[in-house]
C-alpha cells in the first residue's frame, strides 16, 4: 500500500506542471533515436497522449533521414549533398514522400493510437498546410530540397478543436503541385510561431548546448544563443537547431528546448519537473 | 536524473485511467478524518484539484457534525438524538446552518483554491439545488432534520460547466423557506444518480465493509451488499452506507465505493490504481 | 373592470424603463432596515426577482452588522472599533464568517427563491470572486477587517448567463486561505465597476444625501459630491457611501444611487419613475 | 410618493403572469376596432411591445376588410359575397394584397415600432411561410380567395431568435406564384399549433362567447365549445371563431382566448390577470 | 453525349468565379426592363437563386416607377415633379407603398420562391431598416418623397444567417411613423456600403457609361466617373446612377457595376465571365 | 456576346441538381483511367471541387493497384494472388502504404487544391477511421490483406465540418498497430453507408452494367442487381462492384452508381444531368 501512496503522491507533484500548461500548445520536432529505438519510441508514444489527456495541445512534427536512406539504397539512387541538404530530384522525391507520409508518418500515427490517443497523420500539402518553394544553397539550386514559403494552420486548428493529434510529415507543396521535401527542424519551428506555441522541443541525439569548456547549458537567452553561433561555440548539426530555436522564440514561443532524445520520457522530464532537460532558450 | 524519469514513469503509469475517466463525474462525500486532520485536508484537495485538471469532474458533498457540536456546546444548546439523528429545533437549524455553509464548506472551498482548483461552494438552497421535507422517524418528527424530496442539479451543470469545482453543503430548502439539515451521504447519493456521476465515494474513518470474519470485501455486488444488511453482518453507521451506494448504483451510478479517508491520497488511490481502497460496490 | 385597466395601463407606463434597462447589470447594496423589517424584506425579494424577469442582471452584495452583534454577544465576545470599523480577532471573524455566509446570505437566497427567483448565494472566496488582504488604519493592523485586493468576476458572469441571481456576502480570501471581512459598499463599489453595471444602488436608512440646509439633494455630479466631502457637509456613515459611489461612477458606472430602504419598492420606484428617490450621482 | 409606490405595487403584482408566461409565444390575431379606432391602435402596440420585453414571444395575425372595401370603391369593383368570403377575381386580389400586405401590415409595423418594438411585416409567401389553395364553398371556385394548405415556420422561427416581432399578413402563395386571400383568424389558429404556442387570442368586437340566455362564459372546453355550435346558441361570426379556437387547442396550443378588442389593453387584461377577458377555450 | 459534356465542362469554367465571390454580399438593384419583360423576369430570378445556392449572397433593392403611376392613373392622381423626382403627398405615398410593398416586391418574392430560392420581402420601416427624412430640393419641401438618414442592417443580416433572400422595397420610416419613398439606387448603393457587399449592380436599360464619343467603357476608376460627370459627357439619369456607384466604392465596395438589364442573364454575365458586361467601377 | 449568354444559361440549367443535392454528402471510389490519364486526373479534380463550392460534401477514396505494382517489380517483389487479391507479407505491405498513402493519396491532394479545393489526405489508421482485420479466403490467411471491422467517422466529419475534402487511401489500422490493405470499393461502400450519403459514385473503365444482350442498363433495383449476379450475367470484376453497390443502398445511400471514369467529367455527367451515365442501383 505504501508503495501505491508513492506512486499517487507522485501524480500530485505534476499538478502545478499541469496547471501551468493547460490549454497550451507544444510543437515537438521528433526524430532520431527517439524514433528508432522501440523503447524509446514508446516512451515517447506514451508521454504524447499523456500531454494531451492533462489538457495540453501536443503537435509532433517529425523527419525520417534514415528510412529514406534505406530505401533509395534498395532502389540504387544515390543522393549529391550540398551542406548536409540533399540534392532532390524528382524521383528521389517520389521516393522521400512516399517514406515520410507513407511510412514514417503512418508508424507514429498507430503507436500514438495504440496508447489511447487519436492521432492524425498529414504532410504539408494537406489542406494547403505549408507552401513551399525550392531552396538554394549558395545560388545551387536544389530540385525538390524546399523551404517555407508560407503557413496557413487552418488545419491544424480543426484538428485540435476536434482533439486528435496532429502528426505532420516535412512535405511542403509548391507552384504546379511539385513537392518539397523541407527540414523538419525548420518547419516545427515556423509552425510553432503561427499557432502561438507556448514551447517548441526539439529532440536532437545529444544532451543539450554545450559551452566551449563543455558543459551542459541548462539556460540560454536568445543573445547568448547567438554569441555561441557566432564565436563558433556551437558547430556542425548544432547550428542550425539554435538558429530554430532563436527564430521560434522571437516569432512569439514562449520557450525553445533542445532536449536528448536518448533518454526516456524525455519530454515528459522537460514539461513536468523543474529541472527540465537539455537546453532552454527564452528571449531574456 | 534516473530519479526523476522514475516519477515521470509513473505519470504515465496513470494513463489509462486518465484516459477511462476523462469527462466522467465524481461524486465525493467528505467527511470524517479526512476533513479534520491537517495532512490528510492537504492531499484530499490536492487530489480533488488533479481529478479536474486530468480531464474530470469532481464534485464535493460534505459532513460537518462535530465542527456543529463545537458551536452547540459553547452557546450551551443540548440536542436530542433518535437513532443517531439530531431533533433539531429552529435554533439549533440555525447554527447547523452557519457552521456548514459559513464554516466547513468555505474552508474547503479556500483549500481546494489554495491548492490551484476554482471551487464554488453552495448549499442546497442555492439555485433550488436541493428541495427537503421534514424527516420522521417512527412516526417523530424531526424538525429541521430533513430528507431530500427533489434535485435541480442546473447549477451544478453551469458550474461544470465553466470548469469550476461545487462544494456542496448537505443543507435544503422548503416550504416557506425552511431550512432542513439533511445527511450528507444521502446526498451525495442522490446527487450522483441525478447526474450520471460514474463514480460515487465515500470517504470513512473505517478501512472497508468487512466480511462476518472481519476481512475486508473488496468487491460487492448490490445483491451482495443488500444479504450483509440482512445478515446484520454490516452494523451500526455502516448500514446507511451500504444502503446509499445501492441506491446510488440502481439509480445509475457506475460503481459506488466505500473507502478509507483516513489513507493518504485515499481518492486517487481509488481512481488510479486496479487495486483500489476499500469496497467497491456494483450492479453485478 | 375599470380597476383592472388601469392597472394593467401602469404596467405599460413602465415600458420606457423596462426598454432602456434591459439587458443592462444593476449592483444592489442591501442593507439596513430593508434587510430586517419582514414586510420591507418581502417587498424588496419581489423587486429583485421582477427585475431579473423583466430582463436587467441584479446582482445583490449584503452586510450583516446587527446579526453579527447578536452572535458575538450570545457567545460574550467582545470587539474594539477603530473608525467605526471591528478590529477582528481570528476567532471573531469565524462568527462573522458564519453569520454573514451561513445565515444571512442563505435567508436572502431563500426569500428570493420563494418570490421565484433562482438566487445562488456565495461569498468572495467562492471562484477566487475577492481576492483581499488587510487593512491597516493609521498604521493600526486590523486583523481579518480586510479590503478588497482585486477582483475575478467569472464566477459572476457564469451565473448571469445562467439566469441566477448572485448573492454575494462581503467576505474576501487573503494569502494562506486568510479570510477577511470587507466593508459591503466597498464590495458593491467595485464590483459594479468590475461589472461594467449601469446602476449601483446603495440601500440606506436616510432619505439619501443632504444639503447644508437639510435639503435631499435629488442629484448630484462626482464634483458636487466631493466638495460636500470636502466642505464637511457629508458627515459621518455617509462619507464612505459617498465615496463608494463617486469611486464606481469614476470607474465606468453609469450612476450611482443612495436611496432609503425604509420606503417599500424602493428599488423599483428608483428603477421605474423619472423621480427615483433619494441621490442620484453621476459623472456630470 | 405613495402614488408612485402604488404603481409600482402594481409591478410586482405582475409578476406571476410574467413567471408563468416567460419565453412563451402568444399568437394574435389583431382586427376590428382594435385596429381602427386610434387611441385602441396606440394601446394594442404598447401591449405587444411590453409582451415582448417582460420575455414572451408575440406574434401578430392581421385581416384588413374594412380598409380593401375601400380602395375596391374608389376604384369602381364590386365584389361577391359566398358565406361572407369574398370571390376574389385577379384584379380584386391585386387589391387585396396591396392594402393587407403594402398598407394595413406596415402601418402596424409602424406602430410597434413606434412604442419601441422591432417588427417585421411579411405575408405568408415570404420564405414560404403559407402555402394556400383556392378554396371551393359548396362546389363554388372562390378564385384567389384561399385555404392553408401547409405553413413553414422557418421564418417566423428565425424572426423571434433575433428579437423581432413578426406580423403576418394573411396572403399565401399558391401554384406558379398564385396569391391567396385567406381568412386572419385560420392563419393565426394554424399558425399557433404549428409554432406550438401558447396561447391564441382573437380579438374581436363583442364581449366573448355568450351562453344561451345572452351571459358571458368565460371559460368553455373543447367539447362545451362544440356543443354551443351544435345547439347554434353560437351563430354568424362566432362560428368559424369557435371552430378556430378549438382547431388550435386540439393542435396543441395550451389555451385559445376569444377577447373584446374594443376594451383598452384587452391583451394585457387577457395575459396579466386572473379574471382574464372575454372567453378561454381549453382542453378541459 | 458530347453535347451533355460540354455542357458540364461550362460549369467547370465557372468555377473561378464561384470561389472568388464565395461568401459574398451582391447587391442588386433590380428595376427597367428586367423587372418589366416576362422572359427577362424569369432569366433574373434563375440568376438570383444560383447565386445564392452556389455560395454568394444576394440582396435585391428593387423600385416601381410604372406600375405606381398605372395606379395613380386608375384613381385619378396627378403628380408634379422637380427633378425628375415626384412631390409625394400623404394619398399619394399611401399608394406608392401599397405599389411597391404590396404588389411589386411580393411579385419579385413569388418568382424568387418558384425558381427554388426562399426570399422574404420586407421594407426599410421593417426592423427599423432604413430610418428617413424627407427630401428638400433646392429649398423645396418633397413631402414623402425622402432621403436614408441611417441604416440599420441587422434584419439583413439576420436574414441572411438564415439562408433566406432579402428583397427590399425602398420605403424608409421617419419620424411619427411617417413613411418616405426613396430613390431605389440610393438605398442600394448605401445599403451595400453598410453590409460591406463586394459588388453593387445596377441593372439599366442601356449598355452602361459611354464615352464622348459614344463608346461603351468597360472599366471607370472612381475619378474617371467623376470626370464624366464634370465635363458633362454624363448626363440625365445616369448622373445619380454614377455618384450612387462612386458613393458605395467610397464607401468600402470593392467594384459597382452600372449593367444593362435588357441583355438575358446580365447578372451572371457580370458575375461569370472576365469579360462581364456594361461598366465597372472600382477605386482605381 | 450570345455565346457568353449561352454558356451562363448552362449555369441555370444546373440549378435544379445544386438545389437537389445541396449539404449532401457524395463518396466517391476514385480509380481507373480517370486516375492515370492526365487530362481525366484534370477534369475529376474540377469537377470535385465545384462539387464542394455549390454545396455538397464530396468524399473521395481511392486504389491505387498499378502504381503499387511497379514499385514492388523495381524492388524485384513478387506477390501471389487470390481471387485477384494479392496475398500480402509485411514487406509488401510496406510498399502498398508507401505507395497509396505517401504517393497517390498526395498526388489526388495536389491536384484538388490546385484546382482550389482544400483537401486533406488520410488514410483509415488516422484518427481511428477504419479498424480493420485480416481477410480470410476460403480459409486461406491473406497477410495484409484486410477487410473493415468496423468504422469511426468523426475524423470525416470535422473535416467536412471545416470544408476540406477528405481524400482517404484503403489502408486500416489492427490490432497491435498492424496495417491492412483493403479493397477500395468496399471502404467507398461502407464508409458511405456510415455517413449516411445521399449517393455512391463508383468510378470503373467499362460503360455501366450489362444486360446478358450486352446492352449497358440504365437503372436497377437491388433486386436486379442480385438477380444479374446469380444468373451470372454480371461477372469478374463487376460482382463485387455490384456487391459493393447492394450494400451501400441496403446501408442507407439513397442512390449507387457504377459509371465510366473514361469519360471526361464523369462525376459531373453523373449529377448534373438527368440522363446520368452508366448504371444507377436503388433500392426500388
Amino acid at each position: 500500500m505504501q508503495k501505491l501512496i508513492e506512486k499517487v503522491k507522485t501524480l500530485t507533484e505534476a499538478l502545478p506542471y499541469i496547471k501551468k500548461f493547460h490549454g497550451k500548445t507544444v510543437v515537438i520536432k521528433y526524430g532520431g533515436s527517439a524514433m528508432t529505438e522501440d523503447s524509446l519510441k514508446k516512451s515517447f508514444a506514451r508521454d504524447v497522449v499523456l500531454l494531451k489527456y492533462v489538457g495540453m495541445n501536443p503537435v509532433i512534427v517529425h523527419g525520417g533521414g534514415p528510412q529514406i536512406g534505406k530505401l533509395l539504397d534498395k532502389l540504387g539512387k544515390d543522393s549529391e549533398f550540398v551542406d548536409g541538404i540533399r540534392v532532390t530530384d524528382a524521383d528521389t522525391m517520389d521516393v522521400v514522400e512516399m517514406v515520410l507520409v507513407g511510412k514514417v508518418n503512418k508508424e507514429i500515427v498507430g503507436l500514438l493510437n495504440h496508447f489511447g490517443g487519436k492521432a492524425v497523420g498529414i504532410c504539408g500539402k494537406d489542406g494547403g498546410l505549408i507552401k513551399a518553394k525550392e531552396l538554394r544553397i549558395e545560388g545551387r539550386q536544389m530540385g525538390h530540397a524546399g523551404e517555407v514559403e508560407s503557413i496557413d494552420a487552418s488545419v491544424i486548428e480543426s484538428l485540435d478543436t476536434n482533439n486528435f493529434i496532429p502528426v505532420i510529415a516535412p512535405v511542403g507543396g509548391g507552384e504546379g503541385g511539385r513537392s518539397f521535401n523541407i527540414n523538419a527542424d525548420t518547419v516545427a519551428g515556423r509552425l510553432a510561431s503561427e499557432i502561438n506555441a507556448e514551447k517548441l522541443i526539439l529532440l536532437t541525439d545529444v544532451e543539450g548546448v554545450k559551452s566551449a569548456s563543455g558543459e551542459l547549458l541548462s539556460t540560454l537567452t536568445v543573445k547568448e544563443s547567438e554569441a555561441l553561433i557566432d564565436d563558433k561555440v556551437a558547430e556542425g548539426g548544432m547550428v542550425p537547431k539554435l538558429n530554430c530555436a532563436i527564430d521560434a522564440v522571437r516569432g512569439g514561443v514562449h520557450t525553445a528546448h533542445i532536449i536528448d532524445g536518448r533518454v526516456e520520457h524525455s519530454v515528459l522530464l522537460e514539461v513536468f519537473t523543474d529541472e527540465g532537460i537539455g537546453t532552454l532558450i527564452s528571449l531574456s
